[in-house]
């Protein structure tokens, strides 16, 4: 925890003073990104302190190979990584011979570095006393394009303030870049050519194994006090390398810069032959506008962003800051423009996770980007997983499922497996439920039914067919159950009758039953052509439903509870609160069997159920579970909270649902679990999101309407969000007196508030 | 399966002709050792082909850094490894300056391999037609000394037959060792310096982070049909390795040979600055008495060993090899003569499992031991775990647990935890109660009280202090439970209440209690000595008691059986005979959640229970847990079969006891599981002498006496063993028409045949 950090600000995540132990956990916090690529917060020139270099592409990977103590059959073949991608970043600054290193300068006063989330782009400005007694001024500006997504640009200035004195920018290029996590200390990249042609540099390489072709590029001008000059650069280079030096000796009091453009350009949107050429042309267009064009357009383009997810809280300077820095960081790692891509739970802040697709992206994220873009966005995250169907099948298969049974991996890059820890590779398959949860709430939200005849339907077949032969039958509970699973609370493992997988499975199956009548009787082309591709029988449907009719759940007559798995209330259920500080958190003080055998839960899990199927419990039963459950909830996940604060505010606990809420939007800002050097928690970020619009606002779908039941908490004069409902566009505000509803667009809306149907006019405003 | 590849015999393990495929395997079947080292039984000439080199020192292991693909709290940083030590039985051999390399020549003929059980050596011979088209008939016996041992001894011959040669003996010392199993490609070994004076040579090194120093040492002798020539040698070293090359010219017909005798002295027994010195010692003890004199002198020992532990069967020549291959490798392994040594599951023969001690050494070898041997063998194998008391408090410390409760771990070398499988390291603690089993079985069957007080009692105390802590009160079930254990049957892991962890549990605590009393009354100065270390105070007490009294067992109503856990009837009860072979081993064919969800039982685990706990139990009730557990057990653990066995023959199913039998017996000879290549099942060895002695002999120990109540496979015409108990021998000898019972010694013996008393005069013979 590190409460007091970060500069409180509507707008920028702000920074003050230089500390060196700070560096990396800066670093994870200042990240920027386009939705292409991502950076962490390193700086330009050297740094010979403790950093965490990282600059990622998105898609490109390693597959690192797996590592164990002990094989077991089945384990995945490697750990996709998302690869630390050549610098181009880098400038090198000498000043009077001595290369600028905040770390051996004598002093570092006026440190500042801003995170501007409202226009996208990061700052950072210092006075720096050198070693040779040299005074300078020192600013630093960057981006990484929304508009040009290969390219990025920094300007870069230096300003001698106690003498004049001789300075040099070295800009340059490295491909001679490791990962911090390897398995085997592989080599990641192979460096092809190393070329400059005029004022362009170039470097092409390819990743191992993978065989990803990039071409990573750089250009430069230089300015004395704002004008360019022309300084002939000695250009250096090596195997892996190339720079250019800018040798200028410049006055007391003059302000010498750079501007230096660079990027990537990939061979998954270019010919692999042709890499230099694209670099070229995309280095052109961005210095054909030059840096304060595209700073311009930056902005614009992070102000149609912002215009249509910001979420404004009046009152409460850090809870807004909270939650835009959650909305901003999510836009940096993902657009939706491209369905090869998916949101990895780090992005592009850090190499943990691997940079890979998890569960958290259908659990949490598809909301967000449902209501704050074009449905297509979530279509796109939907249709990511279609594209993995076969390598789903394929992974069952290996697992010993047969006849087109579908279980999606719990991490992947390209739709295999990649994790290798039995119980959660081969048992924590209610991800497989929420890749099914995600096409439902997509149809629930938007209303197109034609994304599932045309491809969901074919995801739901697989994934009932894995359901329908992971239950077994139990002579002895004459009820089909899931044995050896774990679920969503990763401190219980290889449990049976986990409460909210066997849910699932048993809605998995009927939601596949459901589409599959409705399909065959109003598409029957489609269904004609899917039938015709996953040969479905009426025995296999009749074995579908005997799992579905007859599947167990633990509950507990006395308590009135469902349980979380067979055999919970045989745990010593003594509550967190009861815990000592000194032993939390758990995973880092205790052992593995103790937290296993211990009640405490990390996550939502029977509570992750009555989020996803909240109209299929009344509120009293909400209410059992939540005070049941909670108390044993020691939310060491990062997707904990989030689902906590809306079922409090559900249950009008709003002191609870607040607190919630700051823990999940300032868990990064505020550091809760000191490890925000390792990178952000991008995908509980959505659940920020939710914690706001489906927690206070208490927005729902309800028989295809939008509903509200909007809740304040006492320390906020107002918040107000926009939602994308159908190609409505619903700006809701929220204050201590009511709620006002504003209808973009160019049709009426009828909507729930509190459970009343009220209708808003197409452009007006409705106050409740 | 490799049924007719050795040659049925009664005293020799024999392999006839040459096939490259088999030598890996063959190194296993053939290993030598005597306790104190041993080696697989690589060939002394150079070999191309495929092969696994390994020779082994008692105690010198390597703490591996440990793998993990994830690491969670409490892992151990080390696995400890038995290491591949410096090479001393090399001789290369040229003839006409060609390499003799069986891989390489032209013809092998007559090859034949005897490892002769009966005198402890291991003998070679073939005749080679090289490259050169030279043919030459070789011969070569092994043996590592009984008397001394830190030596071994070779004889090697050659003899050119199809014209005179040039032939070359090249005996060296080759320290520049690697093993096959490393985690990190470390370096094991240091090598500290080479040496040689006279005709001897020598080679310090030592293990890297262990630093056990050693000397391994050789001296040779060459002959030219059988007379010693005095030929000087060509010596070579560099820095890790030393050679002498004998050369001569042979005439066509006569026999050139050399006798090498090599081993090693270490610093655990001698001082480390004095190593060559102490080698010079030995070596000149051996090289005194000469090759035949040591022959002579191992044949003698191994006289007095099979003497005492033979094992004779008639009319099953191979029932009779097998049961003395494993009593032949049980000696080879452990003589019971240092008690900082123990049994490793492969003993001298791999590197699987380390070489590290398990619960096999208390469940499984000590009956072995105390029957055919000293009672103070068995009493040097509690004493190692006294020794490691301490150091099993700290590892039940790491787990979280307090004030002296000790863990005893799952793999160890010197006390400390190897073992990185969170279900088996955290949870496989059923372990802990077989160390408290086999005191309590040394007491019944030495009638050695004397332990309890002076070591055992501690032990006693810490294990039950762990159960007491590791227990925890379920209100649900107003009983006390054990959550998250894996039982013998490692095909569940983080079950609850297994029904064997509970009962050894619950028996623990009794026994110790149990001691606790009768220690303070007899022997009250003990008493006070050990609870003055302990703190043992009556609240402590009575939560033992409290525990014991309220352990819950699975238990079913409707089958009247107990269950191995929580939830095993709700399974799907397909037992093994309805899996198709294409499954089996399901090990190698399924995924581990499979596995775990699946009825199958990888050993006995319910049954081990019957099998330790017997007199608690009824006829009746074993026969209906036989009935119901037995049919889903796969018997993949070579611990299987030989419990299965003695119950079969318990329950009179002679033909069911004979297949297990002859699948524990002939388990490496026939290599059942087509793994023998990595090594022998040593610690099972001890389970098939139990399967005769305890299952068809059906001895028992009941009320301080010896009882039988033999029987015999219908395949053997007789059989006959010896036991050692309570400085009584006895010889019992059983045909098909009843039981001879011959007493050594100077007093008369009571005991109970066929649950009869009946009282055998010393040195008479008791038909019955």
């Amino acid at each position: 925890m590190n409460q007091d950090y970060i500069k409180p600000d509507n707008w920028s995540v702000i920074e003050e003073g230089f500390n060196a132990e700070r560096v990396k956990s800066s670093e994870s916090l200042f990240s920027i990104g386009n939705g292409a690529m991502g950076q962490r917060a390193n700086f330009e020139e050297q740094y010979s302190g403790p950093t965490f270099q990282g600059s990622y592409i998105a898609g490109v990977y390693y597959p690192d190979k797996t590592r164990v103590g002990w094989w077991k059959n089945g384990y995945p073949e490697y750990f996709a990584k998302v690869l630390n991608a050549p610098n181009w970043i880098g400038i090198n600054v000498s000043v009077n011979g001595e290369q600028l290193d905040l770390h051996t300068c004598k002093v570092v006063d006026n440190f500042r570095r801003e995170l501007n989330m409202k226009a996208g782009w990061l700052s950072r400005s210092f006075t720096a006393t050198l070693q040779n007694n040299v005074v300078i001024e020192v600013e630093a500006k960057r981006f990484l394009s929304l508009e040009l997504d290969e390219v990025g640009a920094i300007e870069y200035s230096v300003k001698p303030i106690s003498t004049d004195a001789e300075v040099v920018f070295q800009p340059y290029l490295d491909s001679g870049i490791t990962n911090e996590d390897t398995n085997w200390d592989d080599e990641f990249w192979d460096t092809l050519k190393v070329c400059n042609e005029n004022n362009q540099a170039f470097i092409e390489a390819k990743t191992m194994k993978t065989e990803f072709h990039t071409c990573t590029f750089m250009e430069s001008e230089v300015f004395v006090n704002g004008t360019a000059v022309a300084i002939k650069p000695v250009i250096e280079s090596d195997s892996n390398s190339i720079s250019f030096s800018y040798s200028n000796q410049v006055k007391q009091g003059e302000t010498y810069a750079i501007n230096k453009f660079g990027g990537y350009v990939v061979d998954t949107n270019h010919d692999k032959n042709e890499l230099i050429s694209a670099a070229k042309n995309v280095l052109n267009l961005a210095t054909e506008k030059g840096f304060d064009v595209l700073l311009d357009e930056q902005k614009q383009a992070w102000e149609r962003i912002w215009s249509m997810s910001d979420i404004s809280i009046s009152g409460d300077v850090k809870a807004q800051q909270g939650i835009r820095f959650n909305i901003f960081q999510l836009n940096q790692t993902y657009l939706g423009e491209d369905s090869r891509l998916n949101i990895g739970p780090k992005g592009f802040t850090g190499e943990k996770y691997g940079g890979s697709t998890y569960w958290d992206t259908e659990a949490y994220c598809i909301p967000f980007y449902m209501a704050t873009k074009d449905q297509n966005v979530a279509r796109s995250l939907l249709e990511y997983r279609y594209n993995h169907l076969e390598k789903a099948i394929e992974n069952a298969g290996k697992l010993g499922f047969t006849n087109g049974a579908a279980l999606y991996p719990m991490v992947t890059m390209n739709g295999e497996e990649c994790h290798n820890e039995w119980e959660i590779t081969f048992e924590e398959i209610h991800r497989n439920g929420a890749i099914a949860f995600a096409i439902f709430n997509y149809h629930r939200y938007t209303g197109d039914y034609s994304y599932i005849p045309e491809k969901g339907l074919e995801v739901l077949i697989g994934i009932a067919r894995f359901w329908q032969q992971r239950a077994t039958f139990s002579s002895a509970k004459n009820k089909y159950v899931i044995l050896g699973v774990t679920g969503p609370n990763e401190y219980e493992n290889n449990v049976n009758n986990n409460f909210y997988t066997n849910y699932l499975a048993q809605w998995c199956i009927n939601y596949a039953l459901e589409n599959i009548s409705k399909i065959e009787s109003e598409y029957p082309s489609d269904f004609a052509r899917v039938m015709n591709k996953v040969k479905l029988e009426e025995a296999e449907l009749n074995k579908w439903k005997a799992v579905a009719e007859n599947m167990y759940f633990p509950f507990s007559e006395e308590k009135q509870i469902y349980l979380q798995q067979d055999g919970f209330l045989d745990k010593e259920l003594i509550t967190v609160d009861h815990l000592e500080k000194a032993q939390r958190p758990i995973n880092q003080k205790w052992s593995w069997d103790r937290i296993l055998r211990s009640p405490y839960i990390k996550q939502a899990d029977t509570l992750q159920g009555f989020y996803f199927f909240e109209d299929q419990f009344s509120n009293e039963e909400l209410e059992r579970h939540f005070d049941f459950y909670e108390p044993f909830t020691v939310h060491e996940s990062s997707l904990s909270p989030c689902v906590h604060s809306i079922q409090a505010a559900k249950l009008d606990r709003m002191e609870q649902a607040y607190t919630f809420y700051l823990r999940t939007s300032r868990l990064d800002l505020d550091d809760y679990n000191n490890e925000v050097h390792e990178g952000l928690h991008i995908t509980s970020m959505a659940g920020t999101w939710m914690s706001i619009v489906e927690g206070f606002g208490g927005m729902r779908v309800k028989d295809d309407m939008l509903s509200f039941t909007p809740k304040i908490p006492k320390e906020w004069d107002e918040y107000s969000f926009k939602v994308n409902f159908r190609h409505h566009i619903l700006k809701v505000n929220v204050n201590q007196s009511g709620a006002k509803f504003e209808l973009e667009g160019d049709s009426d809306l009828q909507i729930l508030v509190n459970n009343s149907p009220v209708t808003i006019s197409r452009n007006s405003l409705l106050t409740v």
